[in-house]
């Protein structure tokens, strides 16, 4: 049988993986916009992207714009594989 | 934001209900048949589709065959309903 993924399954990730995965290769998001897009307070997303690093999907880059802390989010290959594949088995087990 | 039916959205739950709406209309499939076909246990099984019962997607009858209960699940009407607009918003995440 087909695996769901469990660290992406759950909404709010599964929402922030598919945001990600539609950047282009290498390309950043900052933590402030993905927040904004996906309607997840600081809180929230930052709990839900330290699951997704842990598990190696995602990159956190933290840098400063001048003063004022900045932190950047991306996919990273292992995360985009992960991804693909949650959404095959997702597929699998709503289409066939 | 499109919502996700978190009743809907469990790994399992979302297998039973894809399986159940693959039925024909008002086809019941019986308990044993749906947890061999899923690979869930009894007690697997039986707690989800009590929670999809309560959310009132899912009709439980259980009856005699001879001297042996038998149980049969069959989508309702609503729970189809749902199960619709759950993929709907599943597929806008993933594809749009």
């Amino acid at each position: 049988m087909s695996e769901l993924n469990k660290v992406i399954h759950e909404p709010a990730r599964l929402r922030i993986m598919a945001t990600l995965i539609s950047l282009r290769k290498d390309e950043q998001i900052d933590f402030g916009s993905l927040g904004k897009l996906l309607e997840l307070s600081d809180g929230n997303l930052g709990s839900h992207l330290q699951k997704l690093e842990t598990a190696g999907y995602v990159d956190i880059e933290k840098t400063f714009e001048g003063k004022r802390p900045k932190t950047y989010v991306a996919l990273t290959a292992e995360g985009g594989k992960a991804f693909r594949a949650h959404v095959k088995a997702l597929e699998k087990i709503l289409y066939e």
